[in-house]
């Protein structure tokens, strides 16, 4: 379970890759903040139905900017509805009220490591110090129904890691979350909430939560006002294990949350660290498996910084720059007069020819340009325009299949 | 941390290595019962002063049989006191009165998986089923101050090996070896003693010891009546683990003595099983470590089954043939007139010579034969004067040292 952050997100592998020669602070270096009508873009794209993370960047390489996106979206054979330019300035408005910033993918404050992930969230709103994002992170995950023993681990175990000058991110549950924050106050934490970032659950942590927001960071990936629902969670905790190091996991039971947490950071390449617990106690049997499958046994904080320690030295390394206008975009720029060489669906011979040759098999993408016959550039935004219409689903290594 | 009970064990790499073509039961029927006379000489050759497992077998491979070697101790450099046939016959009977018999390394009763270890005991006292001895074992052992949750697991664990045909072995020891046995006494268990087969300790345990004599079966490598002395305990944890196919850990400390077990095992090439518990627990610490080294994570007996499928499918492969008298020996057999060829020590030049080219630091046999141009079986006889003289240590890859 080698963290492996290095490698390139497949979405960007269009982006340019002197990566290699480039140490994190020139990339920090080279990152710029958004002009403010740019950043509003940014949001009401990312805000627009059906865009996730991965349409997002991929509307983003193909369009050049979001604001020519956000022009194209209303001509694709199936429109997309965006915010308008005054629903964007309110949610800036009322990120504004709760003390909180928005950062967007590639921009200064935005976390590196985070940046890599492959769906990682365009824009994010940060409530509190910022350089608490900036620092390596570890997350420490588990029960909300944690035994006292558990809780204590689990402070113990922030606690740790704060004085090797690493910040603690987790979700701001009850049991271990709200235990590794408390441990890691004095140090630096971060919370990162599913809902917006002025919606406080569950209620009990909202000291908790005031706490954090004044002496380390809040962040969330809706806007301010959503309440969480049961399906952000996993989302949101593809942000906890995205934005760390790794990821230990302190009592977590068989299905649970935390193991959600564990194979997104998988997934993501980064290290998975898990406290043993007794087999009879049925809080510790997730925590267990994750031992079983060659998770890092952890009873200490020098258990994980041992493990990470080369990682910690290096600093993880830059994401790929972002995909934004400034860059030389491939394949294609925008044109000026008919922006979006998509042909009405049944007219186009091309689209039909596509999708005959797709099906709920995933195919290769090469695979269906080579079929098609069609130039490259073609065949990804005829793809483009089928994702948008929720007609196919993506898979990894560039697969894509029928719906 | 795989089992490699198959390769040959180094001190009998002069016998015949027909075993690739032989099966287990073609071993078992091949084994041989010793003629008394014979089964007199080994217990004599086995208790004489320094004569411990490895040299025992050097010296039956030396001189073809134990009474050819018990002739020849006398007229060595620094003669060696082996007990009368007297003192033999009166073990004999001791064992006799307790109820046990003895049994001798190759014999069909001798366990084919401790067989195969290098300092497998020359001579075993069995009390109670023979069978429990030859079926596959797992032993179960662990801390002597145990929790209640760590006995109950032991007892589920070997009734749950048992159910499995696995016979437990354990050390009837306090704590978890009391459990273990436990929850093995249905289904067959193996309770390997440190002192003589008529000895209990500790004494709270003698209803289990009288338990497991009559449902069991009871193992020691001492003369009856002999106490169990510390120094004992950790020889006797040898014999625990080349029983077993492999070693399952509850509740052990740091530097405890189920550790020491552990150690054992991997040196013989068993698997090595560790149930997980709390960091909180000192009692789980020693457990924990052998996780962290990689030893499989055991939760329930189906962890334990799961690993050691193929090796319960094929049985422990049987062990090289004994050197005993029938085979053809090599490198010298036993010459009748004077059948040591060893010259006393300062008169003879080879011994001299070999002295001179040893040193603290070990160095391999075939370069000690090289170097003083000596033929291997001048050099063996010599080394083995010297072992028994205790001037030199042996090491494993058949290296050795000055003491």
């Amino acid at each position: 379970m080698t963290i492996s952050a290095a490698s390139s997100p497949a979405p960007r592998a269009g982006s340019p890759s002197a990566k290699a020669e480039r140490s994190p602070l020139d990339a920090r270096a080279s990152a710029r903040e958004l002009e403010p009508q740019e950043r509003l873009d940014w949001l009401r794209l990312c805000r627009s139905d059906g865009v996730g993370p991965v349409t997002f960047y991929a509307l983003l390489r193909r369009f050049g900017s979001a604001s020519a996106a956000l022009a194209a979206l209303p001509r694709l054979s199936r429109p997309v509805a965006a915010p308008s330019r005054g629903e964007a300035e309110a949610e800036l408005a009322a990120i504004d009220r709760s003390g909180g910033r928005l950062t967007c993918w590639g921009e200064p404050l935005y976390p590196a490591a985070l940046a890599a992930v492959d769906d990682a969230p365009p824009v994010l709103t940060l409530l509190g110090h910022a350089e608490c994002v900036l620092a390596p992170m570890v997350a420490v995950v588990g029960a909300r129904n944690a035994s006292a023993n558990g809780r204590r681990l689990a402070r113990e175990l922030a606690a740790g890691l704060g004085e090797a000058g690493i910040v603690v991110v987790s979700g701001l549950a009850r049991g271990i979350d709200a235990a590794a924050h408390l441990g890691a106050l004095d140090s630096g934490t971060v919370a990162v909430v599913a809902g917006g970032i002025d919606i406080v659950y569950p209620e009990e942590n909202r000291g908790l939560y005031d706490a954090i927001a004044e002496r380390g960071a809040v962040l969330a990936e809706l806007a301010p006002g959503i309440e969480p629902q049961a399906r952000h969670f996993p989302r949101r905790n593809r942000i906890i294990s995205g934005l760390a190091l790794g990821v230990v996991v302190v009592e977590a039971a068989a299905k649970s949350g935390s193991l959600i947490t564990a194979r997104f950071a998988l997934e993501q390449g980064r290290e998975v660290f898990a406290v043993p617990g007794s087999p009879l106690d049925p809080r510790c049997r997730g925590a267990n498996d994750l031992l079983r499958s060659g998770a890092t046994l952890t009873e200490t904080a020098a258990d994980v910084i041992a493990q990470l320690g080369p990682l910690l030295r290096e600093r993880p390394p830059a994401p790929e720059l972002p995909p934004q206008p400034r860059l030389p975009l491939s394949p294609a720029p925008p044109r000026p007069a008919r922006p979006i060489p998509i042909a009405p669906v049944g007219e186009d011979a091309a689209l039909e020819l596509l999708i005959e040759k797709l099906s709920p098999t995933p195919v290769a993408v090469d695979e269906l340009v080579r079929q098609c016959q069609l130039s490259a550039a073609s065949v990804a935004t005829l793809l483009l325009e089928l994702e948008l219409a929720g007609r196919i689903e993506r898979h990894p290594g560039n697969l894509v299949s029928l719906r």
